[in-house]
């Protein structure tokens, strides 16, 4: 048998203490498999004296992740810390210089960093694993980057934060309104004290921008993605999307288009009997579109510390079963110099059914004045309904909801800016875009 | 960039004329994807005249697979010419005995030979990758064998055969016949000539034998498995698994118990709302239950060129990016030597839901006889009714329907044992497991 694969881990938290557990428990089962042993040799955290109901005794300690990564005795820098700048991204940077593989479950500096290191690593002979990166036990990277080799992909897409598919869920099951989900979600710890960064679709833009890079083959370019979340998804649009034969998940999407890539995150209507709406709760779900392979979708956990554990385990195993320096596995799918540039499709080009839900004041010719805006701006129409509770009392404004057959954002755009301008509309019309899987 | 990765192919049916479609049309995305280019030097068909739409001029002909396997100047062998035995069998073998990667689509052949294939491979150092040999385009031979190390599998399930679930999607969306939705499938190429390897459950028993080796880490068994298809079932038990929220699929299922590995192939109720249900036509699935990663499932072609030549190249891209000799990857996840024996549950000690269909006469007290059985033999019912368009006419046989709580077969069976010795029943029972997703 080779000699042991001995890894230095970089953050203790949740996942960290779990990786360590699990591999300490399985030695004989991770050898096996592997053809060689496991040792934690290293770890780094901040407070040593924290009780993590495992045993460290035997790994040496650093209280810097930077200093473990330069100079520790290890064959895998593991990084478990989380933040794109920081010692994060100068410890994995340290670790590639020195040739030492490095496996990550750090989206932020993926997305922020992840060409620059895929550079070093490729450079130095080391690999840069992070399937836990998106979509935490889901092995979507594995997909992209090994499984799909030869394909020409047209559309990657996903439920890619469990916070958000909980909350749409609940909203759904329940009836409850986006508040009541939001704080029974952070009391059973789906969601963060400060939940922003996941209900913005931030965290879901991350993940995008690193699946874009290994689908398209381009640079990351986290920036350019259009970033809508879901604090505006009431329960009439639930019930509504119901109605109509539609959930509502918050998708993260990349799309080959005539003009570019389009990336975007944003609350989309999915077919009630389609297979990625039938995803609830926290559990994430993945879809590739391609020419060869056809459609496939992974379903699984997104997040969660055993699971995102396995998935870095499955990383530090694949370096386990290889030898150091004998693979050509660029980190992105091809290498880092010959990764395309990004050119981004505008979000106004964006083509796609569309619902839109407005209220407007009960008066006669509302109706016509509305699909007359729709149709100069040659939007052709699925239905049109009138949709209220009160529907014979005159005082109450009336809620309209049209679904429009495929068409352009900007033609969106500019329809509703034209019906704003009529005055009837009673508050901000809510629109939200409509995603069909391939047929 | 280091040299061309040299590969030989036997079989130039619809999947290998494919392979070499694709791999001559994408020469460049493949060199730049694996660090080297992928060149095929060498092929092996019966008919050197056929055209298969493709430029073989550069490759070496052989009429004889053994010939190509025993003598080609190549790095990879890729066998797609399907069967069990015979020249299949005889080349891999020739293969793998020169240290020769193998790549292949065959069930039959691994599922007969696979562990003897997997330690000559280890022997010689050479890969055996085999992933478009289950459920097509999905990757779910990587899943198991990379992504889950470490995890211990309690139960891998899905749908495996195309056309037993193009079938059952047909009957329950035409209401037509199982013979009807057979020929339609004939017609459109999802099923052959003479049907009954897939209709039977064999095909799908082949897959999951595979399956449950590198789920389990155990000896591949594929005699021991419960085999039941499709062809009893009827448009009653597709009508009468809608009413109690259910759909019918056919699923393989391989399960650790505390008396061994189930293995089973059989229609199954699955609930309605769960996400396997709703994967229609000739899609494939597969779920995979762990206890570190939690629940995965992959969805995605089963069949057909273009998917299965996406798996192929997926092998021959995973070997093209390492090199010869410098992996650790035992082809059933554990060395060949270090397989466990298959240790058999019996179907009779399977734990699990029931729905049981029964014509009766309509005699006075045939509910509460049947009701009495089942308490007699443990059977908690779930719900028991009666289900007749001719509830009237007293003259015709009544279908009664039980859906029970978990229970084991072997109940079951003393129980339906017991209510035909009464002398009431009409016809066979009908008995159909059902199956649900971890909760």
């Amino acid at each position: 048998m080779a000699d042991a694969l001995k890894i230095g881990i970089a953050g203790l938290g949740t996942v960290g203490a779990s990786l360590v557990r699990i591999v300490q428990e399985r030695q004989e089962m991770l050898a096996t498999t592997c053809g060689r042993a496991i040792e934690i040799v290293a770890v780094a955290a901040r407070d040593r004296n924290r009780d993590r109901g495992v045993d460290l005794s035997k790994a040496a300690w650093y209280d810097n992740a930077v200093a473990l990564a330069s100079e520790a005795d290890i064959d895998v820098f593991v990084e478990l810390m989380g933040g794109a700048g920081g010692p994060a991204h100068a410890s994995v940077k340290s670790a590639l210089n020195r040739g030492i593989h490095v496996v990550t479950a750090n989206k932020a500096l993926l997305s922020a960093h992840g060409i620059e290191l895929a550079g070093i690593a490729e450079e130095r002979g080391a690999l840069l694993n992070y399937e836990a990166a998106v979509a935490g036990g889901i092995p979507v990277i594995k997909a992209l980057r090994e499984s799909m080799t030869g394909n020409s992909i047209s559309r990657v897409y996903g439920i890619m934060n469990g916070t958000c598919n909980y909350i749409l869920t609940q909203m759904e099951k329940e009836g409850l309104s986006f508040e009541d989900c939001l704080k029974e979600a952070q009391r059973l710890g789906y969601a963060e004290a400060d939940p922003a960064f996941d209900i913005e679709g931030n965290d879901t833009a991350h993940k995008l921008s690193i699946l874009t890079s290994l689908a398209f083959g381009t640079a990351i370019a986290a920036d350019d993605i259009y970033l809508e979340g879901i604090t505006n998804i009431s329960i009439e649009d639930i019930h509504a999307a119901a109605d109509l034969g539609y959930r509502i998940k918050l998708l993260g999407v990349a799309q080959r288009t005539e003009s570019g890539i389009e990336q975007r995150v944003h609350p989309t209507m999915v077919p009630y009997e389609s297979v990625i709406a039938q995803v609830d709760g926290v559990t994430n779900a993945v879809a590739i579109e391609s020419d060869i392979l056809g459609e496939l979708l992974m379903v699984g956990p997104g997040a969660g510390g055993n699971a995102t554990a396995s998935a870095v385990l499955g990383d530090i195993a694949d370096i386990a079963k290889s030898r150091p320096g004998a693979q050509h596995v660029p980190a992105f799918g091809r290498p880092a110099a010959a990764l395309l540039p990004y050119k981004r499709a505008r979000m106004r080009s964006h083509e796609g059914g569309y619902f839109i839900r407005l209220k407007v004041l009960d008066r006669t010719g509302v109706f016509a004045s509305i699909a007359a805006h729709m149709a100069e701006n040659d939007i052709s129409l699925e239905s049109i309904m009138q949709h209220s509770k009160h529907y014979m009392d005159a005082a109450e404004p009336k809620t309209i909801i049209l679904v429009t057959h495929a068409t352009f954002e900007a033609s969106v755009r500019e329809a509703i800016s034209s019906i704003k301008g009529e005055g009837y509309l009673v508050g901000e019309p809510q629109v939200i875009r409509i995603e069909r899987p391939k047929p």
